[in-house]
């Protein structure tokens, strides 16, 4: 059973960006720790990141067909893509939204998500650790069917 | 090391109240699985749930004096209640705004929190299971200080 | 088969408060005029007055399991109380929203109606022949099952 | 005493229009039985349906002569035609709105009434029935005055 | 050369609607004094009144084959009638906005005029003299040409 | 099998009317060619203008009884009228709507359509084109069911 | 009698500034045509122009002292200096907004007026004759009192 | 003559919450002044506290039968609690609007004060000296009668 | 003479994702159908599809070079893609918006589109056949010139 | 130690201009009262009124140079002068807003105050006495510091 | 050639207002630096600052008669005044607006512009070098013609 | 010291793309003159232009790494790529934002920048000087620190 982490724009600066708001962790070391997780639950995992929203959509794409669960940071692109949000309702498999930041108490145009209204849920504001509780989420889900 | 969890108006009807959207579980029956999970990660956990929204804010208040972190689900009032956000600002305890249903897939009004900006994080979406992360997050909140 | 007649915020200073807005009859006066009119049509009456949300909540919520309907003046409440929105959604019994003055014709933040979307149906306008005019609604509602 | 029961675009097709929303009764069943309860209370009633917006107004002018009061439904005119709500405002006698649904529980649109203001009072959701309460509600402000 | 006086929606009723707001003339009275100063010019003048929107339009369709202008108010249909507005800009002669009150001075709806920008110009608040410069501004705009 | 093609108000001056905007073709010559290219297809067709808002609805509730489906340029009705929304909803024959112009490249207030979401389908931007294109979605219609 | 006609920013300009728009007559021109008007009627009438808020106000506040009314352009201050409203309010005498172009035909920000809910009426879009027609309009009023 | 203090939600927590915003006082020693000052000035002066909403509500109810003028501290209800501002409207005495923090420098939502128009004033952004202020206040309103 | 036949995001999903919206034609089917079409009215015609917003605007560019026209269905970016509105009108060769579903009957947000204003005419509604009437449109308007 | 009053547009005409809202002292009345608190408090005061914008601004300027703190009511001002805004921050004496009336009460756009923000605080609603709290205030921030 | 460099208001306190984002020159040192690089460029250079909307619309319109371009950097009156926009479009010649600070990083109502449509170009964010900036974009303007 | 120049969607057709817009210089001859500039100003330069919102965040990645400083003409993704923001917010090196058109002066949606909080500063409005000026404020940031 394998599962999709896909990291949008700016994503690959992590541990260097504004590392206040992000964390100094890189993706690569959030992943690396996210990998050994899912190991442990007897997961698939597989990483993707890109700046490009058309790129974004055809990952998500391509996961309809090997696999059973997206964890999704669309990072920017949440708050306008509703190309993004169309990909997420095309595929049948659950997407969950996270962020590494706590949207909601920064600049406004973060509080609006396009993209949440199609998610299967939304968890934000616990830094890396955000990803390893949709890892949680995600598991709990295809149980839940 | 104590937690709280506390439950906003109407939540008291789950299991009852439109299960198609809340799921046929009611309070208790979630309230007893999440303190199984507490007690195995060492925690003391206390439920409490109100239709007030002055005893919310008085419950906040006292957890101030002896809990560590607290798991809230402010209901309609999340919308609303700038008085619950004071509270939360407040006091200097963590609390995560956890949501049963995808809020953001709901009514317009439901996509406004007017909490979340003072919460340490929020997960919204799944179900019953989203106290669980949330009480995983408060565990890793405690760790990350 | 009994039937709530729930008023909200400030109808207890009826005939004192605004009697140009409001009229000059008593809280008192009005619910005597209606236990005699319910008591005619064969049905149990029960008043509640609370300037409380949470208050008026639980009293809905009781209302469930006993009431078989309920008329609701929610006063300013109406405006904003999605939690009791919520209440009303959650208990299966009809609930008709009912005022004194024709709340269109005041001021601006008067024309919304959170909770109306949730009633069964709307009067608004006849001073306290308003409340005579629910129980007529909700005797015929009962029929009409 | 003459009532006049003007009815706004589409309501001629009622019975046949949407009877989810509208039931399944005609125009003509449900004019038959507020002509029966009018007489009960003695009162004339004379029934007028149209879907132009100034045979309405038209309409209004002739009644301000030689009616008592008004039980409109105005239908779609009821969120935008300022003209109307004109006409209501230039008559003296009393006119009240009538809507067979709930309309704040449907598309946004609905919830405004531009003619609600001017009105005596407003009653919907309760389908044919709201006509008669309204019936009752008119009797009652003339006995009022 | 001839100037058609087309009165909109209620107009009919000058004189005994609100008269606080519209002054005491009846439209005859008002039509009656400009008949006369339209002679005195050497004008030929006609009136219209209609409260329908349609009716309006035909009229203005018309004056465009034997007026060499057009006193108009509109009444409420001023505020959202864009097919009067196409009707305006469609003929090729002058149409002069009039209003006997200060509709700025009233709801907040009727600052809004939808027609005016396809207007030559606009004259409100001298009540039925309103009227009377809008003929002078009508004389004085043939002239121009 | 017959259609309707219904045009609301101001289209009776078509080829006269800002011709750099409709073109110069009369609704005549267009409804000409368009009677010819229907006769080829095997249809029945009707033509209808009026520029009043009840006399449209009341043309789409008599096609309803004769009709097979309706091309419709309500003009500026499009963007205010849910009346004729309403119309077009009671009725259950497919309705297309078309405009001469690409409504979308001028004024604001062009850009709302209110009957769109309730016609079928909807062709604008191609001068008389546009009808030509909807008859022959119409008939694509017909096939489909 | 006296007749203040009070030009706001940058009439001084009239006749060179976009001559397409405002006409190429001079502001000396126009006042000079104005005093023989007015002259003919028999009012003293008195000439000012100042491109500042702070002038213009004194300039309304002085003519309370000594003139009967006052014929108003404020220009681009129409659309928003509350402080020349609160002026007009504050002093007894009727003033009259007029304007050469029709600000209702040009850009969104124009069609604001803050000074016209206090002023006695409004006269706009007949270049210099707008000035002729409010002094008009202004011997209408003093003879109405 | 009695004065009522009436402070809402989270301002039991004067002095401990976030104090570089609303000074370090507890509210115990706010109140300790104030009623040096009250007693100084020959008034009685009462203290009450809540979170609660209707609590509040209640609390102005009981005020107008036994005190001469309120100072209210009503904390975030300010901003949204129209059940509030109706029982300042339904009661006769005065009611002084107070702020520790200037509460335009903050958060937008801060901005409005839904109770303010049914005040007789308001004093904010003078931390504890704010209620000083307000007795003063009310002590000049109760000369000005 | 070519044709360009140009789909955005999620436009090759078609046939799988939500197939009560968007029909259950796969894009090979459609594009097969319309080759034809296009064929047998003499047309060389080339499909394309991308996700990607940079990619649909680097095929508009090269269009402009050796091809008459294009057929675009924009998916999602239709509503925000100002860029690609930019390029449709950068090239100078006529494009044509069509949309399988109805738009307008959809979510808010697919409501606008911010590329109509720049396309020469716009069709939705009559799933893949929008594709065939959009043909013949731009057939029309190759003869139109 | 001196403090500036300063008063903006309109209030020159205290006392003659709308009593009823502003109270019938002139501002010479109200300054002479002041100036006495004043010097028993120990303080020189001085006096400055303008209608003019700049002119406020210059006096702001020079303010910083000799004095300790200003009591401003901009007046109108308020509402929109992001220029007075500028000044007030751009000097580092306290500057506390002052209103007569209670200016939450009144029109839509006088709720809106473009100054507060960079104010100290602020005191509306008392009439003169408004201006004796400042002083008051002022008194009590020169002794905060 | 003489260019004016036009500084509006609250200018005249750089160097010690806000430092932190105006910088710490004074506008005689800006001055100064900008009237030498201008000799070196062969060009008259005349400097004025006011704090008054209607001196800056005066230095405008004279620069008109003498000057061959603009330097405008007009303070808070860029948010608002409408009557400077004016006075830039009714005169010739180009003028250049610049601002010190990044404004779009600033409050949400520095990110409006008003006066930037009618201006040649704009320049914002270099500190003192905007002013230099705008000088060599001026003479580009020049050498353009 | 390298400076990246980097061009958004739509720009590779600057000359042919609306020359009474944009100019008749291709990118280029923009560039080709750019380089020039730069190298007499000892600056190494380095072009790229992209139609790809993604590419465009890849470019700015890239830059981080080798570039001094960007000149970054977005293009439309200006209006609303939150991506490009935080592309530019994570990156430490200044990036300057131009503009060939007054952007201001043109459609509203150009209005807002979503980059330009973020930029260093901003320069619009003197066609393909606007790079020039780019270039020398860069040079002056340099220097600044």
């Amino acid at each position: 059973m394998k599962i999709l982490v896909l990291n949008g724009p700016n994503l690959n600066l992590l541990g260097e960006r504004e590392p206040a708001v992000y964390g100094d962790n890189s993706l690569e070391t959030i992943n690396a720790e996210l990998a050994k997780k899912a190991a442990d639950m007897g997961y698939d995992i597989e990483f993707f990141q890109s700046n490009g929203e058309g790129t974004i959509i055809d990952s998500l794409h391509t996961a309809r067909l090997d696999c059973a669960g997206v964890i999704l940071n669309a990072g920017a692109y949440t708050h306008y893509s509703y190309a993004i949000r169309d990909a997420i309702a095309a595929i049948k498999i659950p997407v969950i939204e996270v962020h590494l930041s706590n949207v909601d108490s920064r600049e406004e145009f973060r509080k609006t998500s396009v993209i949440a209204p199609v998610c299967k849920g939304s968890i934000s504001g616990f830094g890396k650790y955000s990803y390893v509780l949709a890892l949680s989420a995600l598991d709990y889900c295809f149980g839940e069917k």
